[in-house]
């Protein structure tokens, strides 16, 4: 066969910034454009056949299909890691292996959790949500009459005010995206409009906030503006097609798509209506960041725009020169992610990334970079933007304006802990080996 | 305070088809009208609230915070129902509890499965993708290879050719929505462009046909048509964002959105491209439906449009007359859903359902239509349009055109058994117990 009756010539691949990123639309048209440059460069990473070997899988019967099926034990590393294993009396954090993870939705199993007094063993069949205050006729549901109403369904990402806790350390942590950055996540939620219960209840016209709370031993409560409830807020029932999970608060949690994740009150067991905000202790105390100089937000609620690379990233390492995607999430609690831009030279240069479509808002939305490692030093970062034109700062604006500590910490109780939604940097040596950078 | 100082008036909801469906504008406007006409007709599903009680959960610290966390013990029933228990030396099936269901993503662990030969235990460091054949260069692929490429993710169905199977028994099966058609599911699929990789092995213009292989003991080996590697197949690695489970074909497996399920070959280990179809066993035997008078379809790859009803449905009972919500999923492999309609009066009258969006085209998409139940019996149906203009045939035009059996089936053994899109209909009587029917 000659090579004109083939398809996938091998035109050279358009770089679009420093250290080997290359044209976003090599993604498009089948790719055509890349499959090709890595044969032509010697550096294929689909290898040249050899004879197909029957493994011990093909030649056997294998195991009996179980009523719920779990990861291959191939895949033991893809679990939470934890920050109170023994379930001592004190707050426990579970966090997402992002840098095990790809695509937009985060499995239910490793969806990170935070609980301050364990998972409660809730029984659906007992557990209540009482809406009161300034209503006509205060009410209560149960997740049987919640299950009646029309449910709405939305992805929305979930992160907690202190994720990322680490990156305010004054010396870069080296540690996983997992451990930085895995107190976030993303899944499909489907629930009540929060609305169409204040409705039925008949919410006061004059009435601004709400006070949410939860029925575990935290009792934790949060003030919500009504302007919310009305906006975009559900009743979540389901996350992922199934009732939420026992520490992603079934059976029925708040859901304040792109608010901080602690105002999301799991495990819902009562909704005041109220006409000012409640203050709440920690809402006062926990979650009021602290600024430097000494003041402090009141209140924050939306989580800003922010993007992280999950692969390559601290933990894996570049088997050598050749070919690589850069892939990462972004999502903005402000809107639709907008765009996404990757660097491989520290931010000297940026080249766009594919953005893996459709894409909605205050969601998880996958980017994608093709790049050419030619195996000198090279340091990874992207940056993402949201409709709204907000954009992520860089290191140096946002420590100015936020502050840094002074020792490494990775721990939520140093302050400042919380919102951090600037860069990270991943730094590639000469072996491959990657490690977190500031730059 | 008086009445006109709160929202959430109670307009009666305007009836859109007969037996008490409603508007489905009521869902927009944040569902002012269904709200309020519940507490107006005195059928509220949010009763007057009694004071709080703390349970036990509230007043004890919970249980340890575990690195994969798993659904609460009180949705032991959400799980898939076997027809293999035992792992004997035959096929086995798996099948999604979509009655228990809702949303649009199945969680991984009750995907559907079906295996002929058990779950094999593949090791991915020693697994292999082979594409030869037609092409200027064979290559292999591992797990790790696959890997470095751009990934691209989308939700795409998976349903098996065989599904609803027992819609074509000529007495309706009262069985639950998961015994008739719970052998399809909806993921978020990431993975790489099968046109990618045909285009590094440089495939010859002139091949129109591959032959897929599995890896395990079944070795199933399906033709493809090259045109649909280059429409929309990948080579899928990730399943809802981690990588595939065992019974769906970990460590990679094809994706061919909207065609039938077997053609999807799992543990993918061989891709030979050919420029004939191959006839292989599976194709023709098992996946060639004999039609009424003996011809066969040669080949019938693409999933025709369907929806059906998950709630409420077989299994479940109405806990007296009131308001409702009727739900369920939708899907074509010919495109995105267009339209839904209901109706509670086994087709006399039918009403435009909501559509939960963005619609994905070869993606389940959720339905919604507000129902208001008198306490009559009634017939509840759905029917679907695709944008292509594909509409879901009504049940006598499918059984002129396909057949039934002479006997109620329950197994995908009997003839005809595939391809069933016609409706599904679930009658309520007096009590709100539902039987499965024919209308």
């Amino acid at each position: 066969m000659s090579n004109s009756n083939h398809r996938g010539r091998a035109p050279s691949p358009e770089p679009v910034a420093g250290n080997g990123l290359i044209n976003r639309r090599a993604l498009l048209g089948q790719g055509i454009a890349i499959a090709g440059a890595m044969g032509a460069a010697g550096t294929v990473t689909g290898a040249a056949a050899e004879p197909l070997k029957d493994e011990p899988w093909s030649l056997e019967f294998g195991s009996v299909t179980p009523p719920v099926q779990t990861p291959s034990r191939f895949e033991k590393d893809v679990v939470r890691t934890l920050s109170n294993p023994n379930g001592e009396f004190r707050n426990s954090h579970a966090r997402t292996p992002h840098h095990l993870l790809n695509g937009t939705i985060t499995p239910n199993g490793v969806a990170f959790g935070i609980n301050h007094c364990g998972i409660p063993d809730i029984d659906p069949a007992k557990h209540k949500l009482v809406i009161h205050g300034m209503v006509r006729q205060p009410l209560e549901f149960t997740l049987e009459t919640l299950s009646r109403y029309p449910l709405v369904t939305r992805p929305a990402f979930l992160e907690c005010a202190g994720n990322s806790a680490p990156m305010f350390s004054n010396q870069p942590m080296q540690v996983t995206a997992q451990a930085i950055h895995g107190l976030v996540f993303n899944a499909e939620w489907t629930g009540v409009p929060l609305s169409t219960l204040l409705d039925e209840a008949g919410i006061d016209r004059s009435a601004k906030w709400l006070v949410a709370e939860g029925a575990d031993g935290q009792m934790l409560d949060r003030s919500v503006p009504v302007k919310k409830a009305y906006d975009d807020a559900l009743v979540a029932i389901y996350q992922n097609g199934e009732h939420l999970m026992p520490g992603n608060g079934y059976p029925m949690r708040l859901l304040l798509p792109g608010y901080q994740g602690n105002m999301n009150v799991k495990f819902l067991r009562r909704i005041k209506v109220i006409d000012q905000p409640a203050y709440t202790f920690f809402e006062t105390k926990n979650y009021s960041q602290v600024l430097p100089g000494g003041k402090t937000w009141r209140f924050h609620f939306l989580m800003e725009v922010k993007s992280f690379i999950t692969t390559p990233s601290f933990g894996h390492s570049l088997k050598g020169p050749g070919f690589y995607a850069i892939s990462g999430v972004a999502y903005s609690g402000g809107g639709r992610i907008a765009k996404v831009m990757v660097s491989a030279d520290g931010g000297k240069s940026w080249g766009d990334a594919a953005l893996q479509g459709p894409i909605y808002q205050k969601a998880f939305t996958r980017f994608v970079m093709p790049w050419r490692w030619d195996g000198q030093p090279a340091i990874l970062q992207s940056r993402a933007w949201d409709d709204a034109g907000n954009v992520q700062p860089l290191r140096a604006e946002f420590v100015a304006a936020r502050g840094e500590t002074k020792q490494p910490v990775a721990t939520p109780l140093a302050f400042p802990n919380q919102h951090y939604n600037s860069l990270t940097s991943w730094g590639v040596d000469s072996k491959g080996e990657i490690k977190h950078v500031y730059a």
